[in-house]
């Protein structure tokens, strides 16, 4: 391949050796095999295009990346592959208050969309863990989720439009400015997902929904998960539709006490955030005192927002907190809500049965359960054991591989086991559409 | 074709003249070109999979049924057509409480579905107009909308899971039990609104949610659309969510008033019907009075649900009580929600011009306008000068053709023009994926 066809005309890209194996991986600790041969630092659509063209007709891996905040593989970039990094390409091209809607470019970070929509009185809805250094790109290839996820859904549904260049260089733009429109397939939530795999996403047009008038947020400690998953049952099946229901299991309390100088682990065995918001925010979070008190060790409620954002930091503190201890692997899987308990214990037991130590966190309003693996800390094959057994008890409970983080290189073994050969074969002719030449992130998310 | 072959191996069908053109049409008004061959009455999967292999086989264009309740003409059925009625697959497989979701068959009646989960405490949240009478299936496969999905979401956002099979009669599963989930593409969003181009839904795993504590609802009346819609635009700049926004013109009303006796005509040019639901339904609808009163000519707000469920049958009776009045062309035009007032003015613009008698209904919270055109109001040639207009108007302020019915025939000629041809060609190229023999409802959708 010749590269100089490529970077003659381009304005920012590099071989530097340091520089390629920064971004060949991310953070899920995978390791590629090998050194990617350039990375394109994209400045415009057309550095994209051009690209993308080139990797075709050479059938050269290309391997999109925001800010390498993924923890799957999905931005695993391997020998003779081009990195494309959008990170540059991070303006709010327009925020129309009154539509709630903003057209942002790939490489805006999550959260600086959430803070310009919040100027307006508005927001951005999806909130993943790592909103503060992840990009809309990377949310859209990943479908990520986030705390408020359970009340006001994932990417996709806050995705109206976005623009994507196809493997062959194609720019197409799908979907439409409107709230609701079904005029051709939904091309739009085909792209969300698609891990870079079907296209690379150029531009995207997003939803903004507005900031509620006011939050409740309720700290609850509990003897057993068991309870603190009944606790949560009892709150939906009595109605309430809480905007955050986070749970964090003993371990990881310890882990985020030892990381902030906290003593959450004194205080219960487990501990459930939940957050109540809008008008009847305070009356709902009256209802789910009702509720969830009977069953708690510990439940106390509060309107003070500094309290309240303590509390939320604390819940994204989990990982961070956990990773001072050493390399792990982040597990995703999502089950059905009222198998929440059983999947709890059952990782309980793996981690006995394996020896592996298993920290576990969870968006339990959803199911979603991230079991963090603390990769050290058994022998490999005893860790692969454990992953392997979390992944059989997800898809034995009628549960999926990954709720928000996507399937990236890491999962793949597991994908056929979930999909079946016959939709896995769909899978493949779909992304032959896209991608004729199999150049757009090749051995992710399909295979 | 030897339809032989194919009705042998199944339990009811019909070549019936009678009843294959009642099952040749839907409630578009728009007329096939003759008579399909046979219709078919699925009583299993096996059936459907049975016809569409022998469609394929034999290069047979089947067209897929359920209450025949369409407005776009996505059911109509010409010469030489299968007719594939799923009506007899109607039922509610299983309904989890805890879980909050329901597996049904196609031909469930979405009204009864809702009921049975009534029953739990909870709903089903798709609410077309057409509920008493559409089908789950049917709702599928056009994404229909309706009056709650200002707050609640489309028919994609409840669908979790699809069976579908597709034009070779191979039977392929989508999507899963869980909430979340990023394993493989999004195919069930795919097939949602496909209108039966890239497979025939056989079944469906849908979500429920919460039926709301309270519901608050509002009554305004406005001396112009534009005070109306800024009325609409206040509340949502106010950050307020309400759960219904309903605008019913002054054709509309007179319509309505007809046709049940009332007088909502002589209290307002323009009548916005508003809800708010859930823990703050009175606290929200307090702020949607001090939003809304000074825009309006009269405004009441009421908690009695005998006085709430009124006002929404009045609504609901829009439809109804305009055909009694001769045929019409049902438009369903979605357009930026700034835009809204506009497309009002604009839509009666096109009336004066054409001569043409339109009523104009809206979901004024998501900008999705019915302008319910008069078919017999004017010459046949100024009726097609009014409904090109409407959409030259949509797609002029960035909108779309339709919101929530589908594309069907009706608005295929205006496909390329919203897409783009390269958009489209893309269209095309995944529907072969799906169905290679191209027999799944040729020539609706897509072409």
């Amino acid at each position: 391949m010749s590269l100089t066809a490529l970077t003659a005309g381009l304005a920012a890209w590099s071989t530097d050796p340091d520089e390629l194996a920064r971004v060949s991986v991310d953070r899920s600790g995978a390791v590629p095999d090998g050194v990617p041969d350039l990375v394109v630092f994209a400045k415009n659509v057309e550095d994209v295009r051009r690209t993308v063209a080139h990797a075709a007709r050479h059938g050269v891996p290309v391997v999109p990346r925001g800010a390498g905040s993924g923890v799957a593989g999905g931005a695993l970039a391997g020998a003779g592959s081009i990195v494309l990094d959008l990170s540059g390409l991070d303006r709010i091209v327009e925020l129309l208050p009154d539509e709630a809607i903003a057209v942002v470019e790939p490489g805006v970070i999550t959260a600086d969309l959430d803070a310009a929509a919040t100027a307006h009185g508005l927001r951005y809805a999806p909130d993943p863990a790592s909103a503060a250094f992840s990009t809309i790109g990377g949310n859209i290839a990943t479908n990520a989720g986030g705390l408020r996820c359970v009340k006001y859904g994932v990417t996709r549904d806050a995705v109206l439009a976005v623009d994507a260049v196809l493997g062959d260089g194609t720019l197409v733009r799908t979907g439409r400015r409107t709230i609701k429109g079904v005029t051709g397939y939904d091309l739009t939530g085909l792209l969300v997902g698609s891990e870079g795999t079907l296209g690379v996403i150029v531009g995207a047009t997003v939803r903004l929904s507005p900031l509620p008038t006011s939050t409740a947020t309720a700290a609850a400690f509990f003897a057993t998960a068991r309870d603190a998953v009944a606790a949560v049952t009892a709150v939906q099946r009595r109605g309430l539709r809480p905007s955050t229901a986070e749970l964090l299991d003993q371990a990881t309390l310890v882990a985020i006490d030892q990381a902030r100088g906290t003593d959450l682990h004194t205080r219960g065995e487990v501990f459930l955030l939940v957050q109540t918001d809008g008008y009847g925010a305070e009356a709902e979070m009256a209802e789910v005192d009702r509720v969830v008190r009977p069953l708690a060790t510990a439940f106390e409620t509060t309107t003070d927002p500094e309290v309240a954002d303590r509390l939320v930091a604390t819940r994204r503190a989990a990982l961070p907190a956990i990773e001072r201890h050493g390399r792990v692997l982040i597990e995703d899987i999502a089950v059905p809500r009222s198998r929440l308990a059983e999947s709890i214990t059952e990782i309980g037991a793996i981690a006995d049965r394996t020896g592996v130590r298993i920290f576990v966190f969870a968006h339990a309003g959803d199911g979603n359960l991230h079991p963090i693996v603390a990769a050290d800390s058994a022998p490999p094959e005893q860790v692969d054991r454990a992953v392997a057994a979390i992944f059989e008890h997800a898809l034995a409970v009628g549960g999926t591989l990954t709720g928000e983080h996507g399937v990236g290189v890491l999962k793949r073994p597991w994908l056929a086991a979930e999909l079946g050969e016959p939709l896995l074969d769909l899978h493949r002719r779909v992304k032959a559409v896209f991608d004729p030449a199999g150049v757009l992130n090749p051995g992710k998310a399909v295979r």
